[in-house]
């Protein structure tokens, strides 16, 4: 995107540089971060999220924890990959292409395990910049595709933020809205606000008043009526995690969206690349749904908004379920029900991480 | 209710006393107004809210605004209580308890006119004050009609505030949560936080804590995945304003736990006194919805959370259609579908203010 980026490496490849995303809209801050737990601490407090920017930041986490290393042999260094896995993979639990992305390092640098702890290191810097790179090139793909679903004029619905600030590139759920903007589509934006953590006030409104779209911010509750209303054309969402059905976890409140949609035969598309198909689950009840902190309902910054010592239950994602999802656009097209056909076709498409085949 | 109240008169009866709930939950302060901007501020702002307190603080409010005027005739002092029940109509277009009973204070008057304005005077002090007890009673009504239709031991959910701090009384939605608690029926409550102004979070916590009820407070647009965990048993909404064939216009939001009520087969049941029912409108596209500022939207107290100059559309208010609702609780009784009859039914009961018939 013009103007800003979510994340890049740093010239000297000894950092990683993002834009802390918790300080938006207020504050337009760059930090660099080199050591392992200040990225985990970035991942974890949502200085960087976005499934597929958790992916990118994860890889490039990766490397950064171990091209330092004094192993000497590719058993020990995968030891210490594995460890640092381990690592990464702990700081949030919903989104897969974070686990994905560091399993991709893994058998890069498996692969160059017969030419040593150098090479090794050499195929996990250019694995990193690889799905960097891929990000930015799905995220153009997913935009392309989309907008054979959409006409200029359209009104569009939006959660949370799935746009540039969620990936390395212009976005999945926003991405047809930014190509669309560039094509001059004139595309009218409903941004939910996105509680508990404001990400589409924040964010989303953010970045498509950057880009010149014209976005008006709604609080959640009002997509019923706003929806009822008749005025949006398509609903908007990204995925955290696809189940092999078409089943999709997203961020909190998608699954309203998805039924809200359909009482209102308004279509919600999901918009996520293939790196968030998770081919271990068949279905959505067996995606893990992260439950974070109460207090990020009963407070807002430091003042407390609701009684000392009140409960709360604060999952940060819900799952739609296919039935209520016309369509899931990947880098590789539209995917129309029975999704569980479409996907396994999506996936022929993908490079398998087979050690066995190089 | 035991260790607060919403509003009074004060015992010297120049004053109106009300616990500012734009406060709560940190500070419990209790404010005493005489001024008539004073007490149309303290509604515009919410410092008060909830139909049915809408309409005792409106009724207090235009007895102060009258009660020391120097009008001599019956026809001046008519002419007066005309324009301040426009002053005070005007601040806030949604509840029509709010109109209602300044019409029955108008009434009351009018019938007391061939005795003078000291008689008028002493007739809007009466009729304020049977406004206040009134409420009081259908509260406790609502709970007795609204108990038969639920189980101890269930699971509620609820959004906004439309409880002892939304009348004179225990509550209309709150009612037979507070009546069923007092039974030891052992109820859990879901509250919706309520944004913009989470008077979920804020006043129905704070309120049901008070009373020792068992409550979890969630994001709205968490509603969604917590109904269709089969957790809820019933949803328990109030009214702003309901027409004569049951739609219902309630705090934003409700007309999502509507559609979701339907599609998770949770009953959604409106619990509203009669003075909710507005005998002038047949459906729901006719009521007015207030549209308040965009700012309640864009900033938390002082802190902007979107962009500068983001536009925002916050309407406070949404309308529950028939189909979504599978009963209306009255003081009069448990209202199934068809409502248009059942209502024309409970309107029967009801004291018609007819000058003639005096």
């Amino acid at each position: 995107m013009e103007g800003f980026f979510t994340l890049k490496l740093s010239e000297d490849k000894n950092a990683l540089i993002l834009l802390d995303q918790t300080k938006l809209p207020l504050e337009e801050t760059y930090i660099t971060l080199s050591r392992e737990e200040d990225i985990w601490d970035a991942i974890r407090t949502l200085k960087v999220r976005g499934a597929p920017a958790l992916g990118a930041a994860a890889a490039y986490g990766l490397y950064l924890s171990v091209k330092d290393s004094p192993a000497q042999s590719a058993q020990d260094f995968l030891a210490l990959i594995d460890q640092k896995i381990a690592y990464f993979a702990s700081s949030r639990p919903t989104a897969v292409n974070l686990p994905g992305a560091l399993e991709r390092m893994k058998c890069a640098a498996k692969a160059y395990a017969p030419e040593g702890v150098a090479a090794m290191k050499t195929a996990l810097l250019n694995e990193a910049e690889g799905i960097d790179a891929q990000d930015k090139k799905t995220c153009l793909a997913i935009a392309e595709h989309a907008l054979t679903l959409l006409k200029p004029g359209m009104t569009l619905m939006t959660i949370c933020n799935a746009g540039a600030m969620a990936t390395t590139g212009i976005g999945t759920a926003l991405a047809p809205i930014h190509e669309g903007v560039r094509r001059g589509y004139g595309f009218k934006v409903f941004a939910l606000e996105t509680r508990p953590l404001l990400q589409g006030a924040r964010i989303t409104c953010w970045e498509l008043m950057k880009a010149g779209v014209d976005v008006t911010l709604i609080c959640d509750s009002a997509a019923a009526s706003v929806l009822a209303s008749g005025k949006v054309n398509a609903i908007l969402a990204g995925a955290d995690r696809i189940a092999l059905n078409g089943d999709s976890a997203n961020k909190i409140g998608t699954s309203m969206l998805g039924v809200l949609a359909k009482e209102y035969r308004v279509p919600l598309y999901i918009l996520a690349p293939l790196t968030t198909l998770d081919r271990r689950i068949s279905c959505g009840k067996d995606i893990p749904i992260e439950e974070r902190p109460g207090d990020e309902v009963t407070s807002f910054g430091l003042r407390r908004t609701a009684p000392e010592g009140v409960k709360a239950f604060n999952p940060a994602f819900d799952v739609t379920k296919v039935a209520y999802i016309s369509a899931i656009v990947t880098e590789t097209g539209v995917i129309r029900p029975p999704f569980d056909v479409g996907l396994r076709d999506a996936i022929v498409f993908e490079n398998d991480c087979n050690l066995d085949s190089r």
